[in-house]
């Protein structure tokens, strides 16, 4: 029953806010009239009040109400009564602990499970993944467990960048960052490049926009999903 | 009483490892006839063996024999005994993890307070600092803290990095990142480049080598100091 939709970004260079994703998403709000907006990993340090305004005056142009979880009384009865969910980007470690401290991971998880509309950007696909544990982040705060809602079988490293090509920079490439991380995990990891997306319906996961995904199994070498390709292979 | 010497990182572009620094570590490491090397970090997932003998055949050039802390019946005692230390880069979540399940943070301290000289290249240096949350490593292990060794007044960001030129990619930069921990403490950060490193003798802070370093503060600009800078005013 699932219906998720995590991108890699929510802008891209020279374009704004969730501009390049606004077709799919009429498509994919259909049924929805008011959003759930999570502001929690709060980009840049950025107020949930002006994150939420931001995100509000988008979906304007597809006429669906946008409504800041930190608004309710209550964040857990929000979820749970909520059409849809949006969980925007920043720094992941901050979006994690904060679910963390106000307890809603399993609500949110159960009504993930009942098909609610879930978007998630950047630090939001994230959190769909088993660990935050390939977020490209700043460990800025330090929660209680790195797991986080496990609704797809893998991990997702977003705003995947393969390396310049005349690197003189001799810290680590994503690629090896990754390849680190398998060696102490097992779970595949999908480098979700800056446009691309996964919408995952039911339990079909398929990747949507313009570049191809890098994806990362533990004892293999990487290798590339082109748009349209089905993730039913872990 | 301290004496330590951090880099940014172990090697250059195209450069072989450590040879850039060879001259100040000739000299750095006039006293110790043995040093222990500290291969927790493990790079790429290196074994503790390789990455002990890489670093044991570059200190043969300046005459030094290098003896990896596992190789000890006791790693505290090692510690305790030992003429100087180097912590090599790596994963910095791994290192931390590592050192705490060995319990090995206390010995190490109070031998870096006694004066006995410490080496830290990269997640080396990080570990100096109060805590470890201005790292740009993944975190693919989940330590019981963030606290590092708190032995410099501030935060390290090694392989500190300016935006590129023409950077088309949303993903922070280096800055922003460091701005967003900021948004949470008040640590100063000292984002260290490639190929410059800081030498604390007893309580003066010195910054070394080719670049400029980039200290950010809570609430003000962030500023370059040259090298051969103090930095005496946190």
């Amino acid at each position: 029953m699932k219906n998720i939709l995590l991108a890699s970004t929510s802008t891209l260079y020279k374009d704004s806010y969730l501009n390049y994703l606004m077709e799919p998403l009429e498509a994919f709000f259909a049924a929805s009239e008011q959003i759930c907006f999570i502001p929690y990993a709060r980009p840049g340090g950025v107020s949930y009040d002006d994150y939420t305004a931001k995100v509000s005056e988008v979906f304007k142009k597809i006429d669906k109400e946008v409504r800041g979880i930190h608004t309710y009384d209550s964040s857990e009865e929000a979820i749970l009564s909520a059409d849809a969910v949006f969980v925007g980007g920043g720094n992941t470690f901050v979006l994690l602990n904060t679910l963390y401290q106000y307890n809603l991971l399993p609500a949110l998880r159960d009504r993930i499970f009942e098909g609610m509309p879930y978007l998630g950007t950047s630090a939001g696909s994230n959190l769909c993944g088993i660990t935050m544990q390939t977020t490209n982040d700043m460990p800025i705060v330090y929660p209680p467990s790195f797991k986080t809602l496990g609704v797809v079988p893998f991990n997702i490293n977003p705003h995947y960048l393969d390396p310049p090509p005349h690197l003189e920079h001799m810290g680590e490439t994503r690629e090896t960052r990754i390849q680190e991380f398998h060696t102490y995990h097992n779970l595949p990891v999908v480098g979700l490049r800056e446009g691309s997306w996964l919408h995952v319906q039911k339990e079909e996961i398929t990747l949507h926009g313009i570049p191809s995904a890098r994806i990362f199994e533990q004892g293999k070498p990487a290798y590339e999903i082109a748009s349209g390709s089905k993730i039913d292979y872990f």
